[in-house]
Protein backbone atom coordinates (compact mmCIF):
# COMPACT_ATOMS: atom_id res chain seq x y z
CA UNK A 1 0.00 0.00 0.00
CA UNK A 2 1.54 3.45 -0.99
CA UNK A 3 2.13 5.74 1.90
CA UNK A 4 0.20 8.81 1.95
CA UNK A 5 1.67 11.98 2.59
CA UNK A 6 -0.11 14.97 4.93
CA UNK A 7 -0.65 16.94 1.74
CA UNK A 8 -2.52 14.29 0.23
CA UNK A 9 -4.38 13.81 3.13
CA UNK A 10 -5.19 17.37 4.23
CA UNK A 11 -6.70 17.20 -0.15
CA UNK A 12 -8.72 14.43 0.68
CA UNK A 13 -9.65 15.46 4.16
CA UNK A 14 -10.81 18.98 2.72
CA UNK A 15 -12.89 17.42 -0.69
CA UNK A 16 -14.78 15.43 1.73
CA UNK A 17 -15.38 18.41 4.15
CA UNK A 18 -17.06 20.54 0.93
CA UNK A 19 -18.53 16.79 0.24
CA UNK A 20 -20.57 16.87 3.19
CA UNK A 21 -20.92 21.32 3.75
CA UNK A 22 -22.78 21.13 0.40
CA UNK A 23 -24.99 18.16 1.42
CA UNK A 24 -25.89 19.98 4.95
CA UNK A 25 -25.95 23.62 2.96
CA UNK A 26 -29.04 21.54 1.16
CA UNK A 27 -30.46 19.01 3.19
CA UNK A 28 -29.67 19.99 6.40
CA UNK A 29 -27.58 17.89 9.47
CA UNK A 30 -30.62 15.49 10.34
CA UNK A 31 -31.52 14.49 6.73
CA UNK A 32 -27.98 13.41 4.94
CA UNK A 33 -26.31 10.24 5.44
CA UNK A 34 -23.45 9.52 5.01
CA UNK A 35 -24.45 7.72 1.87
CA UNK A 36 -25.31 10.95 0.30
CA UNK A 37 -21.76 12.44 1.10
CA UNK A 38 -20.14 9.10 -0.24
CA UNK A 39 -21.99 10.18 -3.82
CA UNK A 40 -21.38 14.06 -3.57
CA UNK A 41 -17.44 13.66 -2.82
CA UNK A 42 -17.38 10.98 -5.44
CA UNK A 43 -15.03 8.53 -3.00
CA UNK A 44 -16.16 5.04 -1.71
CA UNK A 45 -17.31 4.77 2.22
CA UNK A 46 -13.96 3.66 3.33
CA UNK A 47 -12.09 6.04 1.80
CA UNK A 48 -14.41 8.60 3.87
CA UNK A 49 -14.31 6.15 7.23
CA UNK A 50 -10.85 6.61 6.87
CA UNK A 51 -11.09 10.47 8.05
CA UNK A 52 -14.56 10.18 10.13
CA UNK A 53 -16.12 7.06 11.89
CA UNK A 54 -19.07 8.77 12.00
CA UNK A 55 -21.45 11.41 10.41
CA UNK A 56 -21.68 13.25 14.14
CA UNK A 57 -17.86 13.86 14.08
CA UNK A 58 -18.12 14.78 10.20
CA UNK A 59 -20.73 17.06 11.58
CA UNK A 60 -18.78 18.34 14.51
CA UNK A 61 -16.03 18.91 12.52
CA UNK A 62 -18.18 21.32 10.04
CA UNK A 63 -20.06 23.14 12.44
CA UNK A 64 -16.33 24.02 14.13
CA UNK A 65 -14.71 25.08 10.77
CA UNK A 66 -17.48 27.08 10.13
CA UNK A 67 -18.10 28.85 13.80
CA UNK A 68 -14.22 29.58 13.47
CA UNK A 69 -14.81 30.96 10.42
CA UNK A 70 -17.08 33.60 11.80
CA UNK A 71 -15.17 33.87 14.91
CA UNK A 72 -12.25 34.88 12.87
CA UNK A 73 -14.57 37.48 10.95
CA UNK A 74 -14.54 39.15 14.05
CA UNK A 75 -11.40 38.51 15.36
CA UNK A 76 -9.85 40.33 12.82
CA UNK A 77 -12.00 43.60 12.85
CA UNK A 78 -12.14 43.13 16.73
CA UNK A 79 -8.74 43.19 17.50
CA UNK A 80 -7.50 45.86 15.34
CA UNK A 81 -5.31 48.26 17.45
CA UNK A 82 -7.20 51.52 15.46
CA UNK A 83 -10.55 52.61 16.61
CA UNK A 84 -12.29 53.69 13.16
CA UNK A 85 -15.84 55.26 14.08
CA UNK A 86 -18.64 52.82 14.92
CA UNK A 87 -20.30 52.30 11.26
CA UNK A 88 -16.91 51.64 9.86
CA UNK A 89 -16.33 48.71 12.46
CA UNK A 90 -19.83 47.49 11.09
CA UNK A 91 -18.55 47.39 7.57
CA UNK A 92 -15.54 45.69 8.04
CA UNK A 93 -17.33 42.94 10.22
CA UNK A 94 -19.94 42.62 7.46
CA UNK A 95 -17.04 41.97 4.92
CA UNK A 96 -15.45 39.70 6.95
CA UNK A 97 -18.82 37.79 7.27
CA UNK A 98 -18.99 38.15 3.20
CA UNK A 99 -18.15 35.22 1.46
CA UNK A 100 -18.92 36.94 -1.64
CA UNK A 101 -19.78 34.07 -4.57
CA UNK A 102 -21.15 31.22 -2.07
CA UNK A 103 -22.35 33.48 0.10
CA UNK A 104 -25.62 32.79 0.22
CA UNK A 105 -24.93 28.94 0.57
CA UNK A 106 -22.81 29.83 3.46
CA UNK A 107 -25.40 31.88 5.52
CA UNK A 108 -27.90 28.75 4.91
CA UNK A 109 -25.35 26.81 6.44
CA UNK A 110 -24.92 29.04 9.81
CA UNK A 111 -28.73 29.02 10.02
CA UNK A 112 -28.53 25.17 9.83
CA UNK A 113 -25.79 25.52 12.73
CA UNK A 114 -28.17 27.70 14.54
CA UNK A 115 -31.09 25.20 14.38
CA UNK A 116 -28.61 22.35 15.01
CA UNK A 117 -27.24 24.48 17.92
CA UNK A 118 -31.28 25.11 19.98
CA UNK A 119 -31.80 21.39 19.70
CA UNK A 120 -28.56 19.98 20.97
CA UNK A 121 -26.92 21.28 24.18
CA UNK A 122 -23.53 20.52 23.78
CA UNK A 123 -23.28 22.45 20.74
CA UNK A 124 -25.71 25.14 22.15
CA UNK A 125 -23.44 25.36 24.93
CA UNK A 126 -20.19 25.51 22.45
CA UNK A 127 -22.17 28.23 20.10
CA UNK A 128 -23.30 30.17 23.10
CA UNK A 129 -19.61 30.40 24.50
CA UNK A 130 -18.09 31.52 20.88
CA UNK A 131 -20.58 34.32 21.06
CA UNK A 132 -19.85 35.18 24.48
CA UNK A 133 -16.43 35.47 23.70
CA UNK A 134 -17.60 38.02 20.93
CA UNK A 135 -19.57 39.78 22.91
CA UNK A 136 -16.89 40.52 25.49
CA UNK A 137 -15.00 41.74 22.85
CA UNK A 138 -17.64 44.28 21.91
CA UNK A 139 -17.81 45.15 25.89
CA UNK A 140 -14.49 46.72 25.30
CA UNK A 141 -15.10 48.18 21.98
CA UNK A 142 -17.77 49.96 23.40
CA UNK A 143 -15.87 51.26 26.42
CA UNK A 144 -13.10 52.32 24.31
CA UNK A 145 -15.83 54.27 22.20
CA UNK A 146 -17.86 55.72 25.16
CA UNK A 147 -14.28 57.14 26.37
CA UNK A 148 -13.61 58.64 22.59
CA UNK A 149 -16.89 60.42 22.56
CA UNK A 150 -18.30 58.06 19.98
CA UNK A 151 -21.08 56.80 22.47
CA UNK A 152 -23.12 57.59 25.30
CA UNK A 153 -20.86 56.96 28.33
CA UNK A 154 -24.06 56.27 30.59
CA UNK A 155 -24.90 53.40 28.51
CA UNK A 156 -24.29 50.05 30.38
CA UNK A 157 -21.16 48.31 28.02
CA UNK A 158 -22.87 44.92 28.00
CA UNK A 159 -26.21 46.04 26.91
CA UNK A 160 -24.88 47.69 23.59
CA UNK A 161 -22.48 44.48 23.28
CA UNK A 162 -25.04 42.22 23.08
CA UNK A 163 -26.80 44.02 20.74
CA UNK A 164 -23.64 45.09 18.64
CA UNK A 165 -22.99 40.92 18.53
CA UNK A 166 -26.33 40.15 17.31
CA UNK A 167 -25.44 42.50 14.21
CA UNK A 168 -23.24 39.80 12.48
CA UNK A 169 -26.26 36.98 12.41
CA UNK A 170 -28.80 39.79 11.28
CA UNK A 171 -26.40 40.44 7.98
CA UNK A 172 -26.34 36.55 7.78
CA UNK A 173 -29.91 36.09 7.97
CA UNK A 174 -30.27 39.03 5.42
CA UNK A 175 -28.26 36.86 2.65
CA UNK A 176 -29.87 33.02 3.84
CA UNK A 177 -33.57 34.33 3.47
CA UNK A 178 -34.10 38.06 2.60
CA UNK A 179 -32.37 40.30 0.06
CA UNK A 180 -28.96 38.44 0.12
CA UNK A 181 -26.90 41.35 -0.17
CA UNK A 182 -23.19 42.01 0.39
CA UNK A 183 -21.31 44.00 3.27
CA UNK A 184 -21.46 47.16 1.04
CA UNK A 185 -25.61 47.24 0.48
CA UNK A 186 -26.42 45.94 4.01
CA UNK A 187 -23.99 48.80 5.57
CA UNK A 188 -25.95 51.32 3.36
CA UNK A 189 -28.40 51.09 5.39
CA UNK A 190 -26.84 50.56 8.70
CA UNK A 191 -24.99 53.71 8.52
CA UNK A 192 -27.81 56.41 8.48
CA UNK A 193 -29.44 54.46 11.60
CA UNK A 194 -26.10 54.95 13.32
CA UNK A 195 -26.28 58.44 12.41
CA UNK A 196 -29.67 59.67 12.70
CA UNK A 197 -30.32 63.33 13.06
CA UNK A 198 -33.23 62.58 15.86
CA UNK A 199 -29.68 62.29 18.13
CA UNK A 200 -28.97 66.16 17.87
CA UNK A 201 -32.38 67.42 19.72
CA UNK A 202 -33.20 64.58 21.48
CA UNK A 203 -29.94 64.74 23.95
CA UNK A 204 -29.18 67.12 26.46
CA UNK A 205 -26.33 69.11 26.32
CA UNK A 206 -26.10 69.15 22.95
CA UNK A 207 -27.42 72.34 21.57
CA UNK B 1 -70.80 8.73 17.28
CA UNK B 2 -71.68 11.77 19.02
CA UNK B 3 -71.70 14.60 16.85
CA UNK B 4 -68.18 17.05 17.46
CA UNK B 5 -68.91 20.99 17.70
CA UNK B 6 -66.28 23.33 16.14
CA UNK B 7 -65.56 24.24 19.67
CA UNK B 8 -64.43 20.83 21.11
CA UNK B 9 -62.79 20.31 17.36
CA UNK B 10 -60.97 23.48 17.57
CA UNK B 11 -59.38 22.66 21.02
CA UNK B 12 -58.42 19.19 19.96
CA UNK B 13 -56.68 20.49 17.19
CA UNK B 14 -54.68 23.42 19.50
CA UNK B 15 -54.20 20.34 21.31
CA UNK B 16 -52.16 18.21 18.35
CA UNK B 17 -50.64 21.84 17.79
CA UNK B 18 -49.30 22.66 21.12
CA UNK B 19 -47.64 19.02 21.24
CA UNK B 20 -46.44 19.19 18.09
CA UNK B 21 -44.87 22.64 18.97
CA UNK B 22 -43.04 21.56 21.50
CA UNK B 23 -41.89 17.95 19.72
CA UNK B 24 -40.03 20.71 16.74
CA UNK B 25 -38.99 22.66 19.24
CA UNK B 26 -37.22 19.53 21.07
CA UNK B 27 -35.82 17.52 18.24
CA UNK B 28 -36.68 19.78 14.85
CA UNK B 29 -38.80 19.34 11.86
CA UNK B 30 -37.34 16.36 10.36
CA UNK B 31 -36.63 14.14 13.63
CA UNK B 32 -39.94 14.35 15.17
CA UNK B 33 -42.22 11.68 13.91
CA UNK B 34 -46.08 11.56 13.69
CA UNK B 35 -45.07 8.81 16.73
CA UNK B 36 -43.95 11.25 19.16
CA UNK B 37 -46.42 13.66 18.50
CA UNK B 38 -48.80 10.99 19.53
CA UNK B 39 -47.11 10.56 22.49
CA UNK B 40 -46.77 13.99 23.25
CA UNK B 41 -50.02 14.86 22.72
CA UNK B 42 -51.88 11.68 24.30
CA UNK B 43 -53.77 11.08 21.06
CA UNK B 44 -54.47 7.98 19.05
CA UNK B 45 -53.10 7.87 16.05
CA UNK B 46 -56.69 7.64 14.31
CA UNK B 47 -56.98 10.88 16.70
CA UNK B 48 -54.86 13.03 15.23
CA UNK B 49 -55.13 12.07 11.78
CA UNK B 50 -58.65 13.12 11.70
CA UNK B 51 -56.94 16.65 11.76
CA UNK B 52 -54.33 16.86 10.02
CA UNK B 53 -53.44 13.85 7.26
CA UNK B 54 -49.73 13.81 7.25
CA UNK B 55 -46.78 15.59 9.13
CA UNK B 56 -46.11 17.60 6.26
CA UNK B 57 -49.70 19.13 7.11
CA UNK B 58 -48.93 19.51 10.59
CA UNK B 59 -45.24 21.36 9.90
CA UNK B 60 -46.98 23.90 7.39
CA UNK B 61 -49.91 24.70 9.92
CA UNK B 62 -47.29 25.34 12.42
CA UNK B 63 -44.81 27.06 10.21
CA UNK B 64 -47.64 29.34 8.91
CA UNK B 65 -49.20 29.89 12.76
CA UNK B 66 -45.38 31.42 13.81
CA UNK B 67 -45.00 33.24 10.59
CA UNK B 68 -48.35 34.70 11.42
CA UNK B 69 -47.55 35.25 15.15
CA UNK B 70 -44.47 37.47 14.09
CA UNK B 71 -46.33 39.17 10.88
CA UNK B 72 -49.05 39.99 13.45
CA UNK B 73 -45.92 41.45 15.84
CA UNK B 74 -44.30 43.83 13.44
CA UNK B 75 -48.58 44.88 11.73
CA UNK B 76 -49.24 45.93 15.52
CA UNK B 77 -46.61 48.09 15.25
CA UNK B 78 -46.17 49.65 11.77
CA UNK B 79 -49.79 49.90 11.68
CA UNK B 80 -50.12 52.58 14.52
CA UNK B 81 -51.03 55.89 13.48
CA UNK B 82 -48.90 57.88 15.53
CA UNK B 83 -44.97 57.94 14.54
CA UNK B 84 -42.93 57.72 18.36
CA UNK B 85 -39.22 58.19 18.06
CA UNK B 86 -37.48 55.44 16.08
CA UNK B 87 -36.41 53.87 19.06
CA UNK B 88 -39.56 53.30 20.75
CA UNK B 89 -41.36 52.20 17.69
CA UNK B 90 -38.50 49.41 17.94
CA UNK B 91 -38.85 48.72 21.75
CA UNK B 92 -42.34 48.10 20.92
CA UNK B 93 -41.84 45.78 18.08
CA UNK B 94 -39.11 43.40 20.20
CA UNK B 95 -41.96 43.70 23.16
CA UNK B 96 -44.61 42.56 20.26
CA UNK B 97 -42.08 39.65 19.94
CA UNK B 98 -41.47 38.86 23.08
CA UNK B 99 -43.29 36.00 23.99
CA UNK B 100 -41.84 36.23 28.28
CA UNK B 101 -42.35 32.91 29.89
CA UNK B 102 -41.69 31.07 26.74
CA UNK B 103 -39.68 33.49 25.01
CA UNK B 104 -36.93 30.79 24.21
CA UNK B 105 -39.45 28.10 23.07
CA UNK B 106 -40.90 30.10 20.98
CA UNK B 107 -37.35 31.77 19.68
CA UNK B 108 -35.63 28.25 18.75
CA UNK B 109 -38.60 27.55 17.12
CA UNK B 110 -38.21 30.19 15.14
CA UNK B 111 -34.65 29.43 14.48
CA UNK B 112 -36.08 25.91 13.18
CA UNK B 113 -38.24 27.23 11.01
CA UNK B 114 -35.54 29.92 9.47
CA UNK B 115 -33.38 26.86 8.95
CA UNK B 116 -36.27 24.28 7.51
CA UNK B 117 -36.86 27.50 5.25
CA UNK B 118 -33.27 27.68 3.68
CA UNK B 119 -33.82 24.24 2.52
CA UNK B 120 -37.10 23.84 1.24
CA UNK B 121 -37.76 26.23 -1.73
CA UNK B 122 -41.45 26.71 -0.98
CA UNK B 123 -41.42 27.68 2.31
CA UNK B 124 -38.24 29.94 1.68
CA UNK B 125 -39.85 31.72 -0.78
CA UNK B 126 -43.49 32.14 1.91
CA UNK B 127 -41.15 32.94 4.49
CA UNK B 128 -39.16 35.79 2.61
CA UNK B 129 -42.53 36.98 0.61
CA UNK B 130 -43.23 37.64 4.54
CA UNK B 131 -40.51 39.37 5.40
CA UNK B 132 -40.40 41.54 2.19
CA UNK B 133 -43.76 42.59 3.16
CA UNK B 134 -42.38 43.64 6.35
CA UNK B 135 -39.68 45.33 4.66
CA UNK B 136 -41.77 47.48 2.83
CA UNK B 137 -43.81 48.40 5.61
CA UNK B 138 -40.47 49.61 7.28
CA UNK B 139 -39.82 51.57 3.83
CA UNK B 140 -42.78 53.64 4.36
CA UNK B 141 -42.07 54.43 7.87
CA UNK B 142 -38.89 55.19 7.44
CA UNK B 143 -39.80 57.94 4.33
CA UNK B 144 -42.32 59.37 7.60
CA UNK B 145 -38.97 59.29 10.00
CA UNK B 146 -37.21 61.13 6.84
CA UNK B 147 -40.07 63.89 6.40
CA UNK B 148 -39.78 64.30 10.29
CA UNK B 149 -36.52 65.09 9.89
CA UNK B 150 -35.73 61.82 12.08
CA UNK B 151 -33.36 60.23 9.66
CA UNK B 152 -30.73 61.18 7.20
CA UNK B 153 -33.14 62.35 4.20
CA UNK B 154 -30.30 61.42 1.48
CA UNK B 155 -30.67 57.15 2.93
CA UNK B 156 -32.08 54.94 0.61
CA UNK B 157 -35.39 53.99 2.54
CA UNK B 158 -35.21 50.72 0.67
CA UNK B 159 -31.46 50.16 2.10
CA UNK B 160 -32.37 51.48 5.99
CA UNK B 161 -35.42 49.09 6.02
CA UNK B 162 -33.83 45.92 5.01
CA UNK B 163 -31.73 46.37 8.04
CA UNK B 164 -34.67 47.50 9.96
CA UNK B 165 -36.04 44.20 9.25
CA UNK B 166 -33.49 41.98 10.17
CA UNK B 167 -34.23 43.65 14.29
CA UNK B 168 -36.62 41.52 14.86
CA UNK B 169 -35.02 38.49 14.16
CA UNK B 170 -31.52 39.38 15.78
CA UNK B 171 -34.05 39.96 18.69
CA UNK B 172 -35.42 36.36 18.46
CA UNK B 173 -31.78 35.47 17.77
CA UNK B 174 -30.47 35.91 21.19
CA UNK B 175 -33.23 34.64 22.78
CA UNK B 176 -32.89 31.27 21.24
CA UNK B 177 -28.94 31.23 20.96
CA UNK B 178 -26.96 34.10 23.29
CA UNK B 179 -28.11 35.91 26.47
CA UNK B 180 -32.30 35.26 26.27
CA UNK B 181 -33.18 38.68 27.42
CA UNK B 182 -36.56 40.40 27.14
CA UNK B 183 -37.76 43.38 25.27
CA UNK B 184 -36.51 46.05 28.01
CA UNK B 185 -33.03 44.48 28.41
CA UNK B 186 -33.07 44.07 24.57
CA UNK B 187 -33.81 47.95 23.60
CA UNK B 188 -31.68 49.47 26.67
CA UNK B 189 -28.46 48.23 23.73
CA UNK B 190 -30.25 49.08 20.58
CA UNK B 191 -31.26 52.71 22.31
CA UNK B 192 -27.73 53.92 22.71
CA UNK B 193 -26.26 53.24 19.51
CA UNK B 194 -29.32 54.92 17.70
CA UNK B 195 -28.71 57.77 19.90
CA UNK B 196 -24.77 57.96 19.39
CA UNK B 197 -23.27 61.40 19.90
CA UNK B 198 -20.49 60.38 17.34
CA UNK B 199 -23.35 61.90 14.78
CA UNK B 200 -23.58 65.23 15.93
CA UNK B 201 -19.41 65.95 15.37
CA UNK B 202 -19.47 63.96 12.24
CA UNK B 203 -22.66 65.22 10.19
CA UNK B 204 -21.61 68.15 8.27
CA UNK B 205 -24.26 71.24 8.86
CA UNK B 206 -24.71 70.36 12.32
CA UNK B 207 -22.73 72.31 14.06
Amino acid sequence: MPRLTPGYRDARRRQIIDAARRCFTRSGFQATSMQDIFTESGLSAGAVYGYFTSKEALVAAIIEEVVAEITAGFDDVLNNEALPPLPEVLERLFTALDKQDTRREFAALVVQVWAEAVRNPILGATLAGSYRTMREKFVRLVKRFQQEGQLDPAAKPGDVARVLTTFGPAFLFQQALLDGVGAKAFSRGVHPLLLAPQTVGSRRGDE
